[in-house]
């Protein structure tokens, strides 16, 4: 299904953006004003340095679009294809003085989304031939988090709830200040919107007990060992078979592949988005004759 | 001097910080509003999992106070402070429901910047004893790049040019358009504003050479062998020794000690800001007797 | 618990407060500049003027202290309040020019949050004693949902869900575009975050059956007549007795008792945000004597 | 002329139109993600279920070209136009999922701005035959005047002052302050802009005779019985026959017929604005062959 | 009465206020950051450097205050005060870091606003004597145009209307394209708001005559000469003594002592707005003894 | 070089634009509606009404576009050029209403452009034949900061720092907080981004010595007699040839040419930012056939 579809028609990206733009080239570019002739045409190529899955395509063409409109764009890959080191991933036609403009706002946010598509791929690789979902957390980027659950997507991945309206988690702090999970569960599904499930997160087999036996219609197993982390999935499956069960806490490359064994649903990953490495791309702009496709 | 002097008062802060608020909690909370007593009050701690340098707790005030005035934050280490796992940095107290509503917000802009001040000051140790500074550069997380830069100034590091306004850097793509080094040089002179220097970004020895003719005042050695780096600042020194010297590009951890050891003046790091691993922090929740200190 | 929790805090409602503000006074207030004495001060009440349930005194005391910081608002009644016609609301000290600027932008927000307060408040007394919410829709005027969704939540109302990221409801034109309720919500079952449920929307009972076998975990009911709503509950009770079951569609007060006992878990009700009557309010300024206190 | 000219040119329309966007499909829309082919395309009819006076036509356009610029919306009739049960406004031709997005947003300024058009146009009808003007007041929803008061314009009425800045009214609270009308006019004709008329609220005859004498150019009564309208009427009509005469206050659509007898040049309606029930539309969206006009 | 109201409360104002300090002291004050310690406390004094009437000060305390919340501004003299050369304005005790990054941006808005409020004062004394208004016209600078229509009032001058949407003024270009005068007017006053009166620009005596015939209530004498002027006014008091006279285009301070003989009522000058020259102030900065008021 | 780059595409211009169309017609033209046919085409000329130097070509574009998207604009002349008296410098054709809505706010831009754009093209042309550049300072309309110093470059003066941010001066306030020139230069090496050159500011021939030895690189004479000017200029050169040499601080266009005769290298001018005079322009509108070139 529509599992990429991005999220550029939204006034939070557009902000971002704005931002983006703002703080590079607000002011203005003291050194090509300088020193490029205005007349001077260009086209610049966009190469990725290393493998990656490229993510972050269309805010490459709203950047340098943005610059000057008579700038063209051509993608050469698409969100979510793997590059090898050397790739074009694009290319872009138009003023010189607009492409070197651009060019770091572009490969700011092209290097931060296909680091997020590319570490969430190599999770997803790790898990493969488990039928279950790696998924990102709400430790994201201030201001980024659409467009890193947009790069959690194209590589693979798929989303937890986008924010605290969308999903119900009841985690330590929340038990601790109700004094129960039981209660903390049964007052959930008295006042919570009735669309949303009612998400559990526990820290050992006790209280799992007490999730399940609340009625918890999805289980956070959070900071569990790997052998705990099976001998949950059993106990849940015995008792309430269609309870979400969902690895969490500690889930690093050198692991996923060893909780992917123990049969859980989810696995929900923190650092594919607040840690991911920027990939290297870079920018050769060279003139061009001028003559303008139009 | 006041190297950490926060950019708090900035409009661009203020709306990477609406924009944060917005979308992890611009719909409300529902998991607080389904179990959370309204008139419960608590008391948090935030704290650090690994050892770090403490950066962003004047976003951590900003954000829980935003949520409920009658929120108190306090500050139990201040930025720029080293601190051990198990450290309290910040304890807050206020409304139960306005603890946990700010909680994930506050900690993606402690934990991202405390994780760009921490590894700057890495790069800083391991360079210590040259007289040198490390900068940042302008590639920055979009959005966040004021804030970032400030991480940089708390780890120890120093800025780079601010953005494409401050600072005159003639790059591989300018003088590929122009043609020569030379003229590139000569109409950053004519043209330029006369608060910046002129710096030139040379991929090679002759290109230096070219650059220090031209009357170059700054000089990025962009991607030198250590060796290449070491003949690059002898060069410089005998013929213009008022040139300031950068080395950039492919500086890692393990190289910069070497580096150090060159005579550059300033090494520019890239990861620093747009690769720096998150810091783990946590925030404990528990009921407070309710008498609020006013 | 805090089914009440105010959005004040949120970056949207600040936005709709300064369209509210710029839209009526944001070139200034012509006939107090030209009439009224800078230096007069005043005491204003809000009368109701009619019986209600009321609203919004939060927006109330944001609008009167942005036009002078010098502003007291003194709150009679709390939201959620029922009072009676000739019930003062409120009352405001400060400058006169400032009562009068701001008298307007005030009342308008909570004549229509208590609209919505109001009847939503009628709605859930016409089906009490059934064991069910009356939730509002995603039919809000635009620009206000958040303040509305509290006036309903303030008048005795749940909350549908917030947006179209918190809540899966597979509707009808969902279905003619997939082929059928079963594929439609396999795909849900397969790409859905999993911390929602799966709500399918039904128009007759052939639908339910299919829905019911699919493995919807709650059915939305639309524009059933009461016998067919009870028929469905029915055949939803004896198969999958965990399944909510929403009536919505055609929703009046004449006929929600009746709705109500037809053992539906959820009544939505669209009318009670989109065309609800503002509630009459007054504002009666007079002089005061000046002593302001502070 | 052109009393329809709408503001869909001006920032305050823009930013209400972010707002709405913004708060239903701001962080996506998960079920269309989760069932609809990203390829698929489709075709949508926007159709009035009951009689009404269609406005908004022009937001629909821009709500849905904002989801995807691929989108094409062809009205079938135009702002003003008088519709039946049944009839299509409007069909949208663009990607399933953009239509799906956009669907909700664009229906809630449809179904608003066509109910204040829809119940203007019923209390226009009413006063037919006088000549006179049905008008606005400020009493609209907050951040939607533009719109709105656009809305009264398309069902046949006129509007009252934009804002504060746009007319002088002195009402019964600047009378309470100053002290007698004498003296509030005085200071008007002074201090006031002077392209602007100087209107003064009464609430019964002797204030009416002193406002005339005080050299008032409009009058308002407020809240006037239909006999002492008539009699206010005559009584300006014979000592200043230019003068404007309002009457405003507690008109419903029972009593407008008997009002516009009275010879009043302008009755005001707040509840045309503040308590419109909306029009009920619906979308109906089925698959297209894929063959996009270009 | 409160002519001197200031804007400060308005969204427009903020937004203003925004871009300045933006602009400016967006990306940090390198050379304060650089050379001062940022302990160090320090008072500044804003000094007027020639006669001037003082406009701003609000702007200037909002100014310093954003920039840290500690520090004071204590103002020596308020808007509308008209001062020597030498006059301290008034002072400004807080970080010295503070001190100079809002100086410049603060003192922006005070020269210009000033600037403005004594070239009025200036226009409003060479006219007086005379019973009538200098106002200010629409011819005002971008996005300043309420913080300037308020200088014009602290000046003494009254303001023409605030925008396009409060007041009538049919001029050249609309009687072109409408064909006459008259039905201009006879337009007007069928579709205009009733709030205001209708003004008619004219440039000459035979079009005067047609705009009284036709019923215009205000006239707009465009680039009359002297003596035409004072035709002009005997014309409309003999006819139409109600009338309210402008003149307008080409007023210098070398001719308004003149046209102030002519009987006219009204004197629009665009220049106090769009061309008024900067006061010059300057800010002394020193240290203090760091013993902070609070 | 591009020195003429206009700074369109930021977003600070963006925002500047929304709010002058916001602050003159954000409620609409109440005259247009009123008198002008909503389908009456119409065409608009704009004529300069004195010499002057075009600069703001780019914004009267933007504004009338925004107004209906149908309307043309044709530049008969570009942003820099002189023109005489009575010349057209562009026409626009399109609706009529759409054309006197944007007409004032056009203008406005274009007449505060054009007059900073010419009165630098005066100061140049007095220092003609010195080869050294008249540049701007920060004392610029709050707001419009980066269009008020494009208009410098199109008027062909330079562009001295955009903001704090990108460059260093050491200002006698600096001088006085830390003690000594010497001090403060030397804190400023150490400290200060190492892409800017270090410029001091000094009121007298002994700081003038003391910035020299202290290593400064470049020198602000402030208010220097024209004598203290060379003697100045012959002491740097003597001493420090490389260092940049700048007058500032009463320079007026009679004093100018002497100036130019000291040898000084840049030249910068507060007034012609913050007292510059618009320059006048009219737009005379007429009927069109209506036939739309599309």
């Amino acid at each position: 299904m529509s599992v990429y579809s991005a999220p550029w028609y939204t006034p939070a990206v557009q902000r971002i953006l704005d931002l983006a733009v703002e703080e590079d080239a607000g002011r203005g570019d003291v050194t090509s004003a300088a020193v490029i002739d205005e007349s001077q045409e260009a086209e610049a190529e966009i190469i990725s340095r290393e493998r990656a899955v490229i993510c972050g395509l269309g805010v490459v063409e709203a950047v340098f679009t943005r610059f000057d409109w008579r700038t063209r764009v051509r993608l050469k890959v698409a969100d979510g294809d793997p590059v090898q080191s050397g790739a074009v991933v694009a290319s872009v036609r138009g003023p010189a003085a607009a492409l070197l403009a651009g060019e770091r706002t572009a490969l700011n946010f092209l290097q931060h989304l296909s680091g997020i598509a590319t570490v969430t791929q190599a999770y997803v690789a790790a898990a493969e031939g488990a039928k279950l979902r790696v998924t990102d957390t709400r430790k994201t980027t201030p201001g980024l988090r659409a467009l890193e659950k947009y790069a959690v997507r194209v590589g693979g991945g798929a989303n937890h709830r986008a924010d605290l309206a969308s999903g119900i988690l009841i985690k330590d702090n929340h038990i601790a200040l109700v004094g129960s999970v039981r209660e903390a569960v049964r007052r959930a599904r008295t006042n919570a919107p009735h669309t949303l499930r009612i998400v559990v997160e526990v820290d050992n087999l006790n209280q799992l007990d007490e999730a399940i036996e609340a009625g918890a219609e999805g289980i956070l197993l959070d900071n569990f060992q790997t052998r705990d982390l099976t001998d949950a999935v059993k106990r849940v499956r015995e008792r309430r078979p269609q309870t979400v069960v969902e690895a969490s806490g500690g889930v690093t490359l050198d692991r996923i592949h060893e909780i992917s064994k123990t049969g859980v649903d989810v696995i929900s990953v923190g650092s594919i988005t607040h840690s991911a490495r920027a990939i290297n791309f870079s920018c050769d702009i060279h003139a061009s004759d001028g003559a303008r496709d139009s």
